[in-house]
């Protein structure tokens, strides 16, 4: 078994309403000198040994990301 | 400036209904051999050099993580 992890962001060129509330929110809270926030999603996945790394990058490209507006990475961990 | 990654993932003990929706779509989807998903959220923050760790930890730990049922990382990858 393989641990893996597989990061999906949302493109530098799309907005991102969640982060900008984040961002926006910190200085009221007190937390000054945070100038970007960006929200993305973060996957932990499970695989057998005879997952390869394509068919990760497949999972990640055509089911964990919308590539349209997400930017993604995967990497193994442990394994 | 300083670019810092702080990830949120459920807590193990915590049923993640994200993640195992996605762990039972993959094999519908022709994708075997993943045993298990958790899905969390990924945060990247751009922050002024005069930010300490320890308002990062504590900006993750009260604002981007709900504790009762979330663990939480920081680390900064480039500065």
């Amino acid at each position: 078994m393989a641990r893996v992890v597989v990061d999906v962001m949302p493109k530098q060129e799309i907005l991102d309403p969640q982060g900008q509330a984040v961002a926006n929110a910190l200085p009221r809270l007190g937390f000054q000198g945070v100038s970007e926030v960006r929200q993305g999603k973060r996957f932990e996945l499970e695989v057998g040994d005879d997952v390869d790394d394509a068919t990760l990058d497949k999972i990640a490209e055509t089911f964990l990301a919308n590539t349209v507006i997400e930017d993604w990475s995967v990497r193994r961990i442990e394994s």
